[in-house]
């Protein structure tokens, strides 16, 4: 299923191709653009990535060749240019094993440090861990060198999901929910869990894993799992049909009816499957808005910068050398 | 993991172990008490059933001897008797050849046609066809002679849920959506499913496969699927120790946070990974109150009585000669 594809044209008629992908299903064709402030890491479009209509297992990047060099563009201020991002995959998908270590120009790169949080025209950068509608429960490796996409373990066995999740999952560079820091009251005074802060992505395209996509921030629920706080920001694909329109977490109801609520329910009740209890919600279960939720972004990226800066005991989290 | 219990005391003390199983779990053992006013289907006592805590595939009864005489208690009027209801497996669990019969004295029974609908005490008789946190898709056959459980069929193979349903589910028996029905504007005028009618059962005890179990109705949700109207009604386990506080929709929140709006997304979510969209509901998505619903399997119960006078065109359902 693994198809890709060449772009011989302009710079802008890519753009063009690529933010209208016109996609309406999760087995259709996924494209993901990005666009970065940052030069060592530009942003790229990756090839097409598409997943079998039962998606109980995800299409591997691995079945392509293990290094691909993906292209480059960039929006910024209508500078183009190329650069190029490579991710390497070593270990069988679908194992502890596996790993996905991004590169450029053959160094490591973290896709949690090195890659910009914010992009322009107001849009947020996310990577994306776990496609839609598939199950392997890839993350960061927060505390590998270079933190490559791992599946988390359980119990010496590569983590899955009870069942797919049915939007694109994966989280937010130069964040951090601070487990030293204690919340307010809206979300029982409870830590941080640790980790980069979670999006979920609610646009009809698939994401591939290890994708970076520019993305409009809409709202944000703030879970807490086993006494801690996980934010889920929710937000969609600039790129998506709708995103045009979905200025705000109210207006998603009526492109995407069901959204927020199936989001909150989905984290509710993940883990019960496990034996585990459901999972809560702070702020009386609301979603917050799109201004609310920009505030919870530039407070975890407040405590991210803390952590760079030595200012916070960073315990066995892998952070570049200063 | 099937683990048979004797039962070698007194109705009485039977009855007590029975009603307070103290399960808390889904992993934990589940006990299932019928009673019942027929008295060719007096109902009876399951022996105990475990589910692996990842459950990603049902602890299956086909793996106790294919026939097993399962006694039966009944609490009706204070009159205590035996009687004994067979359940008949051929076939491999997890396939489509699998079949549950229902046997009482070596003559076939429907759990569809001569189980009771309503018990003593206000109570409804559930049928459970998927025991909560497993994921095989069995259902009462309806075209099938004697209407045994068999694993519903999509594109040839033995059809799955995407992932683990987080309660009991089975239906109702002696009730049926008629196809030829239109709903009123409540439900956007659909049409029956042509099914029983559905429960969601909502107790921590896991419900075995085939068992009859006494509830309490609480609500529904009106769900409508691909244009037809499939009531999903929430009842919880008479024996659940929960149950006596719990007396209505409203009341489900304290006692089990979540539920109605988890199954609401559930159901909602549910087809989205073979690529069908959202479900949608009738009453502005609304639960509807236990009186309600009552309401609602009275109807499903008039439609399923004048299907069985022949007043309806009956189709390929299997029902009893006359």
């Amino acid at each position: 299923m693994y198809e890709a594809l060449e772009w011989g044209s302009t710079i802008e008629s890519r753009k063009t191709a690529l933010l209208r992908p016109r996609v309406k299903s999760a087995a259709g064709l996924a494209f993901v653009l990005h666009s970065s402030k940052s030069v060592a890491m530009l942003g790229f479009c990756v090839t097409a990535f598409a997943i079998s209509s039962h998606a109980l297992n995800v299409q591997s990047l691995a079945r392509a060749p293990a290094m691909r060099a993906i292209r480059a563009l960039s929006t910024r201020g209508g500078a183009s240019f190329m650069s190029a991002i490579e991710l390497e995959e070593a270990g069988e998908f679908g194992t502890t094993d596996y790993s996905m270590t991004f590169k450029k120009g053959g160094e490591v790169m973290s896709p949690w440090h090195d890659a910009p949080l914010e992009l322009d025209g107001g849009l947020y950068n996310m990577l994306t861990e776990i496609p839609k509608m598939t199950l392997k429960k890839m993350e960061v490796d927060t505390k590998a060198p270079g933190n490559p996409i791992k599946q988390d373990e359980k119990k010496g066995k590569a983590r899955l999901y009870h069942g797919p999740i049915f939007w694109n999952y994966g989280c937010l560079p130069q964040t951090w929910e601070d487990p030293n820091h204690k919340g307010d009251e809206d979300v029982g005074g409870a830590f941080g869990d640790d980790d980069p802060v979670d999006v979920v992505e609610i646009g009809a395209a698939s994401l591939a894993m290890g994708s970076f996509t520019p993305v409009k921030v809409l709202g944000c629920l703030s879970m807490i799992d086993d006494g801690e706080l996980d934010w889920k920001v929710i937000a969609i694909n600039a790129a998506d049909e709708h995103a045009d329109a979905i200025n705000d977490v109210d207006d998603i109801e009526k492109f995407y009816p069901g959204t927020v609520s199936g989001i909150r329910e989905w984290f509710r009740w993940y883990k019960t499957p496990d034996d585990k209890p459901v999972n809560g919600f702070g702020h009386g279960e609301r979603a917050l808005n799109a201004a609310e939720t920009k505030a919870v972004i530039e407070e975890t990226h407040g405590f991210y910068k803390a952590l760079l800066e030595g200012k916070v005991d960073a315990g066995k989290l892998w952070i570049p050398k200063a």
